[in-house]
């Protein structure tokens, strides 16, 4: 062996070291900065403020002045331009299909508003004040048999949803059934700035300041420890509060389980080249090939882009709208339930959902004029530069299960997940779904969740 | 040498060839896809049409029930959520700002509407059918002594621009001045979509196919050869004119000129190891450092994104929207004339524009009902993967200019430039100004125009 061999084999080596010293640098855990848990997000002066800690019972009701004013509007709707021919919802949301919708909003859907706005009442609702903000929830305590095992539940919604995604998994979980010998106590709060739970008025309330909160409304309620649920948002907030308090969470549940570290894009590019190595060869396509699945996630995150850098343009133009919303939040609902949706004339919406329960979640967000704050979380997320998200790859040691639904945004291999979840109790794959589980495939979620719970209890 | 060594040096060597050849394959002209210069975009079956070839007079003109309706729609805005405390404009457009445009829309600006319109019919409209499509223009010949050169020039607007935005250059451009021994007769469309000009009914209309129906404009007024201005769209629309029909365009003077091929972003990454090397000291801050270039552009591509994926849905979420119009407009012409005046509680829309001004911008968006059309250009650009903007680098032998406004959204480098300008004549730095140059700052933009044009003409 020449000199220059041994000094290029030296320097190879001396190269793969920094590289894996960066690497490990680069993916170790990162440090949590103080948490502050009396971090003050309301208007003004925090020494003005004195927190009132009472629950107090929360009711929706909407005067007739209101509902009719939404009529109003529906009835007096921009022109709409055509869809290109030949399109369907390949350019965004259909024009035909929306004239459609809208119609169906302002006749059946208002003209039975008092049914709906029962429907929604159907659970017992609170409100009540934390760190300067009033926060929405729904508390569903089960009518048990003395001795029955109660286990508390916080589930998180997420961005275009809210909390009207968990009205027909409620009930599953809080009532006693022969396929589980433990029922849950159901807390299901509206995000800050979503529905009605009041919005910051500082800046910077984050996921992580999201989860501080999430974590003290469950105290408050009387809950030192408790199981959390999620998607979307409420996934991303579900994963922070477990590892951040990993002793108050007895299991987290998580349908989209991503984190979109380092370590997971290297996990997932080296597994590219042999994925059966990694994951049965049945669920390979869950994950690859890998560059339709960036390409579909460029195509479908232009919404984010816009909300993480200017959400109080695109809020204005959405607040008060019932168009833009239905158009907007919509699309959501037809493309990431699958994306093949996008080539159907009506974006398959009322395959799995009614149009009742999608103008429900629309209803939410018109009439509490929440849908400027609700995007400002993108824009409170990514403001840091991925620092959040980097919390919530430290690993945690919270039994966990994820969830991986077939037409999902994104899922990420178990290999990768392990690194975060070092108690990684279950993850199943289902062969249809998409992004909003809870609303189109209730019993599955169900399922899923219940067997999660029953490995952990045991 | 041992062995190994001479197997990695022709390794290496071979390696640097493919590199080199790889590079070259890369960056070297894109075959032009053969061009129909009769391609049909209007609705339904091209054997149904037959063109109409006059040119026909177009009255701007409105009735005082569409002003009204929209004076209505603004006395009757949506709740607008409050900015976060400490924000100005960084979170996207400031609503209190917004309340005060509003406020002086509805009262002072539609008060003069009639004065309004009167401005913006001040120059001679047309219509003509061109390809399926009436294409809207204005038209303005000079009045002046025989014997003067008249030179034919056609200007092209962006987004979310207008004709609007030339009409403080155009008569500097049409008159005979001291500064100038010739004078220009000017063409100003509305791009396919926007204003006055039809939408295409077809899938596909993008800036190469929109530089062919330029081109046939120019023929139909009965121009054979002529210069080209642009900004924004209008730049690259321009580019691809002066690309596809080199014997047609005598010169073409750009603000923002800038193609994002491979070579281009290789050689703003070499010039970047030593930037005075390939500028000149002074005007170096044009152009670096990259990264905060980046993240700017990062931060003010959202609307891109979105408009390049759904149209449709944001488009719908705009059109017969006043409140939502501005917000989303005005914004652009903000940050995009300096990224400063995000700190700036009134966003500095009034530095440079007048509120008149800015308002008849939108007042032709929203009177045609064309944003959602306007925004598809981004969907037909983006969806062919950049195969348009390929062609747009391929060498073109036209007399070029380049305006380079200091806080436009991204100025490219000369080196990387006459790549593709192989004869660019021009390059000024301009100490101020950003996208909006012909509104903002027309005196400079037409002292480089002319300044350019003498040395074409010489």
């Amino acid at each position: 062996m020449g000199f220059f061999v041994r000094v290029l084999f030296a320097g190879a080596t001396l190269l793969l070291a920094m590289g894996y010293k960066q690497y490990k640098d680069a993916t170790k855990p990162v440090p949590i900065p103080p948490l502050d848990l009396k971090e003050y997000w309301g208007a003004g002066d925090i020494k003005q403020y004195k927190e009132d800690t009472t629950i107090k019972p929360f009711n929706i009701a909407y005067s007739p002045e209101v509902i009719e004013k939404l009529r109003s509007k529906l009835n007096d709707t921009p022109t709409l331009v055509k869809p290109l021919e030949g399109a369907a919802f390949e350019y965004g949301f259909n024009s035909n299909r929306l004239q459609d919708i809208l119609k169906y909003w302002k006749t059946s859907y208002l003209n039975k508003w008092n049914e709906r706005e029962a429907f929604l009442k159907q659970f017992p609702h609170f409100k009540t004040q934390i760190q300067g903000l009033n926060i929405h929830f729904i508390h569903v305590k089960p009518k048990v048999p003395a001795g029955t095992k109660v286990l508390p539940l916080i589930m998180l919604h997420g961005w275009p949803g809210s909390v009207r995604e968990f009205y027909e998994i409620i009930p599953k979980l809080t009532t006693k059934s022969d396929d589980k010998d433990f029922v849950f106590e159901v807390v299901v709060p509206s995000l800050p700035g979503y529905g009605w739970s009041q919005p910051a008025s500082k800046q910077g309330l984050d996921p992580l300041k999201i989860a501080v909160i999430m974590k003290n409304l469950m105290k408050r309620i009387g809950h030192q420890k408790f199981y959390v649920q999620g998607g979307d948002w409420g996934s991303l907030i579900g994963n922070l509060i477990a590892t951040l308090f990993q002793d108050n969470v007895i299991g987290v549940h998580l349908n989209v389980c991503g984190s979109i570290g380092l370590q997971t894009i290297l996990k997932t590019v080296v597994a590219s080249f042999a994925p059966s190595q990694f994951i049965e060869e049945k669920y390979v396509d869950y994950y690859y090939p890998a560059l339709p699945k960036l390409t579909f996630m460029l195509a479908e995150s232009g919404y984010m882009h816009l909300q993480a850098t200017k959400p109080d343009t695109i809020g204005t133009a959405l607040v008060g709208n019932p168009v833009g919303l239905a158009a907007y939040i919509l699309e959501k609902f037809s493309t990431w339930t699958n994306p093949s949706y996008r080539q159907l004339p009506d974006g398959g919406l009322e395959k799995y959902f009614t149009l009742d329960s999608l103008l429900d979640n629309i209803m939410i967000y018109y009439l509490t004029d929440s849908i400027t704050t609700s995007q400002r979380l993108y824009y409170e997320n990514f403001s840091k530069g991925g620092a959040t998200m980097a919390i919530g790859q430290n690993p945690t040691k919270v039994p966990a299960a994820c969830s991986k639904f077939k037409y999902e945004l994104m899922n990420v291999i178990d290999w990768a997940l392990r690194d975060h979840f070092t108690n990684l109790v279950q993850s199943n794959h289902f062969e249809d779904g998409g992004h909003f589980a809870a609303m189109q495939l209730p019993n599955v979620l169900y399922k899923d969740i219940i067997t999660f719970v029953a490995k952990v209890e045991q």
